[in-house]
């Protein structure tokens, strides 16, 4: 049996004061477990419950993580899901560290994405994309939310992601490089040039960019209004597109 | 002071099951309530604190609204949000009829859409690109749930939405049209012909396109993939990056 201790320590790592203190986040589901497994991301713990424990006897290479066999009821108590599936991960928080490398291709930086959902989403675009790196402000919701992890479907492991200040990184790196930012009054994205090596900035989903990031932009794209809509497109949906726009012209 | 029974019945618009019934949804906050008005929906009626009330006092060629003046307290035990937003209307489910109108143009068919978010996001992204119409089989999530109406952030008013049985659909109106399936082994959407004229198809978003209506597919399209992710884009991306490659060839 588990001790209670133990159950309220994973249980308390569903909020960002507890994750933040212990350098620790959750990871639930087999399939998401799977690409945890699979990734260079530490694990700490492993509570699952016995037929995942029998399906993965040889976790090859991972010999070093600790797994508890746990009651559905245990499960339950565990986890920050209604319906708890097979398995809950802890894993440790990377600490990325910035370096110029980061900035020979495409990068994308937010600036203040609110919703867990459109950040999951967003890194799951750049690994759809191949954009390896992702910078993010401290007004973006916090990386390691449960939210944002399983809206990512698994490319949160693929994807290095950086908390930073964003007028900081853009003064030491950005010297030579094109900072787009994406907005509704920008060049239209179709028919502007759009450079190999760039970084496009994505602001927050009601107020856009803020305007300390805004003065470093050296252009501003946009995708054009078709239609009839008032407010503009989901800030996810934007991003897609607009990878989608940059990445074709490679081909 | 509102009586219960007025507030028993707004409420229960919250379920499918009361607003198939009653023909009537629910719309809340200032901004949706506003394209509401401005819509050509059919407005039932409208709950509001004292301030929405006087800053509208002049809701032009809408005098037939009937407009109640509630508190605070009110709009709490009559709204389906944790902190409601000044104002809740009622609104009558359009019933639209389908014609063979909608097909000359790009049209974009839902089967199975689960996620209220993703349908949501769906809506506006059509309005975005200015496409019309949207058929939707009867597997995908219910229309006028509130988390969709939300998530359209108003282009629910503007664009039309049907719930039909695809494949009777493409039997009956389908004949001469291309009807291209989104799926992860198709043509390189970015090489494929678009045609002006087409039905695309988006599945749901953990199975795809179901069998019976993947027969009636005259191709398939894909955005292709770049870098190393193991699961689709989510759905409401990958359509919004098809409507953008199909309606930037026509500029």
């Amino acid at each position: 049996m588990l001790p209670v201790s133990k159950i309220k320590f994973v249980k308390s790592l569903q909020t960002e004061k507890f994750r933040k203190l212990h350098g620790l986040f959750t990871v639930e589901g087999p399939t998401m477990v799977g690409e945890l497994l699979k990734s260079d991301f530490a694990v700490d713990e492993i509570f699952a419950v016995r037929s995942w424990v029998e399906e993965n006897k040889n976790l090859s290479g991972r010999s070093d993580v600790k797994i508890y066999d746990v009651t559905d009821k245990e499960l339950n108590r565990l986890s920050g899901l209604k319906t708890p599936n097979k398995v809950i991960a802890t894993a440790n928080i990377p600490t990325n560290e910035i370096s110029g490398k980061i900035f020979n291709n495409l990068l994308i930086a937010l600036d203040g994405i609110a919703d867990p959902g459109n950040l999951g989403t967003i890194i799951r675009i750049a690994d759809w994309f191949g954009i390896e790196n992702i910078i993010c402000s401290p007004q973006t919701v916090e990386l390691f939310n449960p939210k944002v992890v399983r809206a990512t479907m698994g490319s949160l492991f693929r994807v290095r992601l950086f908390h930073v200040d964003l007028p900081g990184v853009f003064t030491k790196f950005g010297k030579n490089i094109p900072i787009l930012g994406a907005t509704l009054s920008g060049k239209d994205i179709y028919k502007a040039e759009l450079p190999e090596k760039a970084i496009v900035v994505i602001g927050n989903e009601a107020h856009g960019i803020g305007s300390q990031v805004k003065s470093f932009l050296t252009d501003e794209i946009s995708i054009p209004l078709f239609g009839r809509a008032t407010e503009s497109l989901n800030a996810a949906v934007a991003t897609g597109i607009i990878c989608s726009e940059f990445l074709r012209r490679r081909k």
